[in-house]
């Protein structure tokens, strides 16, 4: 796939993949990650106040700031299943920790699929002595493979970056497709870096890059209950450990920043029967929240979604969006403009609708807000919204 | 249409409809609502920030409390056309004032469909000689189609009432379909009533029964720039006028209460591309704003809508909107009904599937979430969201 820059990834990581029949047999549906020394590990998890077992216990477990090891599986989102699931994530953790001499609290769960169904343990467990001594049998993109659900293609993406007179290797996957909204999509990220970084530098320059990209997409406008990001820093390149006053800092935030932004485009890209990317820009406002909320009223607009998808260059329901947005701005001050097609001038038609149906047939469109009453602004990526996805959804567990 | 309830409506009113070939030709596009005498009215209009010119107007003209005349056309929004807007809506109720020898401050303008197209000044003018001088040549349902937009059926419901010795009539009219959310739909709804009611208490009485009518029902989540709800009272009936310690008041709110929410019902029953008519009930909550605010968020949720018209009992959907709908609850205390079938007991799968599959299938869906941390409520009306509305939305100015 095209999508995928498969180049080397990061030192001193192994993977492993295996089918445990989760959902349906056919395909690799569990997969292990795992770093051959104690790494540094940040993560940003769901908001949603209903949050999947494995999620609870990442947010414990990554209160020491170590792991090894990232467990997950696709199929099933073992949220929803109370103390039972959080039994099951436990007996898996306690599994992996014996086959591969790890301790648990190293091990992290994650778990992506249908909500309220407890895993099957029964092919579960019995999969994994396989899945651990299979270490370094696959590759990350055989992971990214495995945490497929509806996603189209596998989502991957490596930034090197140097340091001193070496070169580091972040590399990311990630998996969306459905239930995409900030904050964060449906969505799992796992990142890794042979870079050794201070946790706290860590932790801050995720949540950075995070709120850029992974925060600034939307699809459905539902919100999961499994959202997970996780990055591990290995220090296998062996530079002195990178903080905010480190020299290459400022290039590993540039390409953390392009690698999130990156996935969450391949997510927007792929996500539920779309077919086109919308990249909403809004600006000219007083403040960047401001600038946010209305791009995403736009973004999350249905109305909106279904013009683009039908070459229809509809811009009152964009018009719309922003007054039910919540901000203060003023209409006669307001351009809209589709691709380099400016639609509105002045909060009144400028008389381009041949023009603007003309670009609206490619398949990336921008749709650029100016409220000409500041200088702050935001984007917020979307896709169209087309019969198949209400199709993909209206029969998604049959 | 068996939906509309075609009996004698209030006293003292008179109808007309003209074409005016305002999008198109071949159908009645504009028409004249007209009090026989001087009528108390009230309104309710979009919180959109983004308002229609004849929206403006009329939030101007009733702060008199007095009115005469609704002159309304379909085929365009007349938003977002600035001050030529504002003059096109102007000069329509000029030639209706002339033509009918009634002040213009007692004439409501009011618009739907399109937005950012000026109104065809040079196809209405010329209907509106005709249009005021055939007066009493239609009806109120006649109306009730000349502003349809992708609405399926024309919308009419009338109720008595006993006032005194005599019976009083409450008649109301309105249209939908598309943008449709709280608060108000995409909306235009006439009531009028030759019941004589203080200025003051109409204007009460009209908001509360809009707050529990249109303000809560949703389809896309969109809300319009030209949502008017006006209601006249032309105290034709002879009755002393009705305030709150009148011994009919009850009786009267009662009755207007059951009109908006039987409005609003079939309104979301012509839902564009509905198959089905969803009841979201939220109970159990510590307040009525939290059980509205869950309430809204499922009923929002665009992979809870396609699950429905997939009669996927997909109940983790929920459970996702609920934990992103911002109030606080537990998981483990959550309850779900799809009908009368219990899919959902303390936050765990209750191993219903078959029978929810099954109630799935009927065409009126009752979702009933039951939190347990509290005695209030709250219910929101909406529909399943079909491959068709999205056909709809995408062909829209086509």
């Amino acid at each position: 796939m095209s999508k995928i820059l498969n180049s080397k990834g990061p030192k001193g990581f192994l993977f492993s993949t295996a089918e445990a029949a989760i959902k349906k047999p056919g395909r690799k549906d569990v997969a292990l990650i795992i770093s051959e020394v104690e790494a540094d590990i940040a993560g940003a998890f769901t908001t949603n106040t209903v949050k999947a077992a494995p999620v609870k216990l990442c947010m414990k477990k990554i209160k020491s700031g170590k792991g090894r090891v990232i467990v997950v599986n696709s199929g099933n989102a073992n949220a929803c299943t109370g103390m039972q699931g959080t039994k099951n994530a436990n007996d898996i953790i306690s599994h992996i920790s014996k086959q591969l001499g790890i301790k648990s609290s190293l091990i992290y769960p994650s778990s992506t699929g249908v909500i309220g169904t407890q895993l099957p343990m029964e092919r579960i467990i019995p999969a994994l002595p396989a899945l651990a001594h299979n270490a370094s049998g696959s590759s990350f993109e055989d992971v990214a493979r495995a945490i497929m659900t509806t996603d189209t293609f596998p989502k991957m993406i490596t930034k090197k970056i140097k340091i001193g007179n070496t070169m580091g290797t972040i590399s990311g996957i990630c998996k969306g497709a459905g239930m995409i909204a900030p904050n964060m999509a449906t969505m799992l990220c796992f990142i890794l870096t042979d870079i050794a970084v201070k946790q706290k530098t860590l932790n801050k320059t995720l949540k950075s890059s995070v709120n850029k990209s992974f925060n600034r997409i939307t699809i459905d406008g539902d919100m999961s209950t499994n959202d997970t990001v996780l990055m591990m820093a290995n220090g296998m390149l062996g530079n002195e450990p990178l903080t905010e006053k480190s020299e290459a800092f400022q290039s590993f935030q540039k390409a953390l920043d392009e690698l999130t932004y990156g996935l969450a485009t391949l997510v927007v890209k792929d996500g539920e029967g779309a077919t086109k990317l919308i990249e909403v820009h809004v600006k000219g406002t007083r403040n960047e929240a401001d600038a946010a909320k209305a791009a995403l009223s736009i973004a999350n607009s249905s109305l909106v979604k279904t013009a683009i998808y039908g070459n229809d260059a509809n811009w009152g329901r964009i018009m719309a969006a922003l007054g039910y947005s919540g901000i203060a701005f003023r209409e006669e001050k307001t351009d809209i403009y589709f691709n380099n097609i400016k639609v509105v001038k002045g909060g009144l038609a400028n008389n381009k609708d041949r023009e603007a149906t003309e670009t609206l047939k490619t398949k990336i469109i921008k749709i650029t807000v100016d409220l000409h009453s500041g200088s702050s602004s935001s984007k917020v990526l979307t896709c169209d919204l087309t019969e198949e996805y209400i199709r993909i959804n209206a029969e998604y567990r049959t």
